[in-house]
């Protein structure tokens, strides 16, 4: 395969087809990945005579399936993600056994770990570190830990708080293995999106350092955070607020929206349910409200800041109708 | 109901509502309308009782059905098209039956078409006039007619090719009330999507009339042909196609979209099959492939011009394959 170094294990998903005799094959790749898929559904195509149609659209986790597709195929391949729980946070059940017919593959990565690691090690200015690492990286842990503890430092890997989930792993929205008592964060992976949640969340300074690239990357709690309680702030005296439904089957908490709008009409809001598959500002700007509260993926409002109106999470909108302490937003 | 006048038929919904005994009601809106979906939804949920989720997703026709919020509420109401026939194209069936649970309400304007055909009859140079209209207009075509028939003109309704929709009404994808023996078209309705569809297809220019706006506005079939013809010549040499499946279930042509990947093979090209929602160019940057054929929409690929790989409609890329003659494309 091209570029980075990632198991497909195509071995795996050819034997899975033909154990399942799946005459029609769905591909679902993360965004940084979809340049590689036509190659791979050529090769899948080749190796195990099934049709195969490559999903389109976007794709930004394990809670985001394509289940349009999925009506189409007998087997879905999803690549890059844990089937953990199919749900995108810590509040939601495990459902994978809804989808007996899809294959996750993790992507994990075949580079060493150890260059990048000791680049960083400089730049940690704790004694005692928190380690985690996306899904294509967690099996280099244990390495890692070892590197820093041989440069003197404590070297310390979250439980995974799911079954399903590895030790040291982190999500797009669940950061519970960076629960560790510790002085600082080393994330081991690539991208912005996981080590700005892990900061946010964590209240803790993250250096995220990139295998593949080598680039290393300071993330600082106190600018995120300023930037979410801002918004908090400029809810504060909205007196209508829309309240977002994520349709993605993974991310649909429609229970919430409606806890949510009667609390806010209790509070003497005006409060609208709005249902969207992709959630953008653009898909936003016709709906005359003060304010939104996004109950999908938690992490997308951070990338809805250029609307005139707020969009905050379900717990910062908490915060908003008294029903959240302040000190209480990343718990 | 704020600016435009049209008939939201709201003690239909009601009353609809309530013999369904709904209680939880989608609303769907097309993109023009998304600015009063909010007092809409408030006014139904005064009246009835209901909870109401509007939706927030695009929609672009009566084949553009919100299928996953249909999944969460007991009723739909869909806004502004006709309910003739789910698929997009005239050579789908109608599926209207597997929609028993969706309100269809066509959005009838009450403006006055009088002001605007009046202004509109200077501008039409030949003597034999084909009237067409969206949904919201056509109940005024005949007095339409009446009024070219005043001017000295011979003004033609042409049937409607469909059980369903209604003579002289023309969808995004659907211009056969067109095809009559007329010198040029006269166009009642809003915005350019329409318009440019009847001239590209017709072969005739023709007038847009917007009843609302009292603004005239001139397609010439030359202009635009030239732009599809460019699109198919630059397909020519494509060594690789990716064939588009629209994931949208009244677009959804996979059949097609199988033939043409066969069809594409025995010519010696390589083909991928490639399933999306929403087709935007942003969505197809990553796909290596020398050209696209789409078998969602026909009018899509309009709008996908800053691609430098051509994107074509499936009639267009059965040019390509030399399964249709150049003359036969808009048939």
């Amino acid at each position: 395969m091209e570029g980075r170094a990632y198991e497909f294990e195509l071995a795996r998903v050819i034997t899975t087809i033909r154990e399942r005799s799946a005459r029609v094959v769905g591909l679902q790749l993360p965004e940084g990945l979809k340049t590689i898929a036509l190659s791979l559904a050529a090769e899948i195509a080749a190796e195990s005579s099934a049709e195969v149609i490559v999903s389109g659209n976007s794709c930004y986790g394990a809670c985001d399936l394509d289940e349009q597709l999925l009506g189409f195929v007998d087997l879905l391949v999803h690549f890059g993600h844990t089937n953990t729980f199919s749900g995108s946070t810590r509040k939601r059940e495990p459902k994978e056994n809804n989808y007996t017919n899809v294959v996750f593959v993790e992507l994990r990565s075949t580079v060493d770990l150890k260059p990048v690691v000791e680049r960083a090690i400089p730049l940690l200015t704790g004694s005692c570190i928190g380690l985690v690492a996306t899904v294509q990286h967690v099996h280099g842990l244990d390495e890692a830990k070892q590197l820093l503890e041989s440069a003197g430092k404590t070297a310390l890997i979250g439980k995974a708080a799911l079954p399903g989930l590895y030790d040291g792993q982190v999500l797009g929205c669940e950061f519970s293995t960076a629960e560790v008592p510790c002085d600082e964060l080393l994330f081991i992976g690539s991208g912005a999106f996981h080590p700005a949640g892990l900061a946010l969340y964590s209240g803790k300074r993250v250096i995220a350092a990139d295998p593949f690239t080598l680039q290393l990357r300071s993330f600082e709690p106190d600018e995120l955070r300023k930037k979410r309680w801002g918004a908090i702030a400029r809810a504060l005296d909205a007196e209508s607020v829309g309240i977002l439904i994520g349709l993605k089957s993974g991310q649909e908490r429609l229970n919430d929206a409606r806890r949510l709008k009667r609390q806010s009409e209790s509070k003497g809001l005006t409060a609208f349910l709005i249902a969207l598959t992709e959630i953008t500002e653009e898909r936003l700007l016709g709906f005359q409200v003060d304010a939104f509260v996004n109950t999908a993926c938690p992490r997308l409002v951070e990338d809805l800041t250029q609307l005139r109106r707020p969009v905050l999470t379900l717990a910062e909108f908490e915060v908003v109708l008294g029903e959240r302490k302040w000190e209480q937003l990343w718990e």
